[in-house]
């Protein structure tokens, strides 16, 4: 019977150096589909068996699946808190093949009823993009109840040439295949607090607002979020709802992202790299003049 | 009254190197949502007229945006060629701020009526993620009448090492932002035939394909796709059903994608970097004994 799938895969390939041909074992990032399904009325024993609805099915590199559960419906805002998610479970359903029952996460909520899906769906459309404009977009968000950061810290500017290399250090999935994305939390100080990779950048910072979560760590108000790639609206947004003031990134921010950090009142750090970074949105956190 | 949006947004920023800081001007990689709409039954000069409904919402970088959508619906199975797709223009709606007319592409089809959006809704689930397993999707893919694509013609290997910087040369945008994902179309001898470039790596992929698809050359037998990142499942099914045998990457491939190019006979290369590169399906498309 297969067993839970890993987050890296293991391949035979051919390696080619200046001509030179070589087959050798390498790892790869595992890619799979995850269905995440809402349950409402099952028990605590048997979640499945309640009532349940599909609400997202996304491609990602399996592991912390029940953070990343956890984490896209709160940044999505189906879950509101730590109480209103119920059980996590991996489905069981016998119909459903072994190696497929580790690709469906049931999410047991706390309430009574299914959500109206029906306005769930007008939800991501008007939250993950409206389908209008980035300023409807940003008032959506508004809409939805996100208010502007709290100041949260003030950072040390000296702090943040450390966050990449820490990332690095700790980054042992991307080591193997170097082909993942990582999402780091970060105190304010610049201590390592989780971290989380995956093949979807989204995904990763899901994992981390997912794993806070289930802690009992939201909002993360003292805290950094550092990105291995490009930082881009939907990267900022899912920051934004976890409450976290600073975002920094390895490579370029997109022009939205730029305009909610600036909306919102956070901070936004970019091209990080050595002793250099950019300072997009949010410059007196970092105790720096305006630009 | 707003214009066309541009793919890049200029932004005050501040530059800090060795604690030395500098208030500079930078351009951002643009960011906005376009919401794809089908219509059926309108006119040609006023597509807008007939019944309308929304398939997708996504995040993108502006320009080649009726490329983007066609290449979508290419992508997805909703159209199967040139002559099912009718007029391609953005949203005119006068209630429509003129901001956001530009984030609106609405897609005239040939057909008399609507298709099954619900039979749609399926479709998407089952073909960019099935919702089970990897095996599972592509399955689905071999169902959607997707077949092993041709051998096409034999690779000399090294013609690989020059497709990197023959894309960077004219990555356009890249070099003003650092923010944007490439995807170059090759002939077998490596030249560069037609690039695009956006924020979401799968968006530059369907703009490709929808400038072939409206430029009547599809499918492209005897190409070569090249991407700036990393290969994930979806890159690969894009390019599986534009017919394209060939796909290269300058970062690493996920499992997914390797299983996928393996399966339908697609060869696969990734960390193309100098005169280095690993091949993980198709060898003998280059003329290398198989791994």
């Amino acid at each position: 019977m297969p067993g839970r799938p890993s987050s890296k895969t293991r391949a035979r390939i051919l390696a080619v150096s200046d001509g030179d041909r070589r087959v050798r074992s390498d790892y790869l990032a595992t890619e799979e589909p995850l269905e995440i399904r809402l349950v409402v009325g099952g028990s605590l024993q048997r979640a499945s068996q309640g009532e349940t609805a599909t609400v997202a099915v996304t491609m990602r590199t399996p592991g912390a699946d029940f953070e990343l559960a956890a984490g896209f419906l709160y940044g999505e805002g189906v879950v509101a808190g730590r109480e209103e998610v119920g059980r996590i479970s991996y489905c069981t359903d016998p119909e459903v093949d072994a190696e497929q029952q580790y690709n469906i996460v049931n999410v047991g909520l706390a309430a009574a009823a299914m959500p109206d899906l029906h306005a769930l769906e007008r939800h991501f459309m008007t939250s993950s993009a409206c389908g209008v404009c980035g300023k409807a977009s940003l008032d959506a968000l508004e809409l939805r109840g996100c208010p502007v950061v709290a100041p949260g810290p003030p950072i040390d500017p000296a702090v943040l040439p450390r966050l990449p290399e820490a990332l690095r250090r700790r980054q042992g999935l991307f080591e193997s295949t170097g082909g993942l994305h990582a999402a780091g939390l970060f105190t304010a100080e610049g201590e390592l607090v989780a971290l989380r990779e995956d093949v979807g950048r989204h995904n990763a910072v899901d994992k981390l607002v997912g794993w806070a979560l289930l802690d009992g760590r939201l909002p993360l108000r003292d805290h950094l979020l550092m990105v291995s790639g490009r930082s881009s609206y939907e990267i900022l947004q899912k920051a934004l709802v976890a409450g976290i003031p600073v975002v920094c990134a390895v490579s370029a921010p997109s022009s939205l992202a730029v305009d909610l950090a600036r909306r919102f009142g956070m901070t936004l750090v970019g091209f990080l790299r050595g002793q250099r970074f950019n300072v997009y949105a949010g410059e007196q956190r970092l105790g720096l003049p305006a630009s």
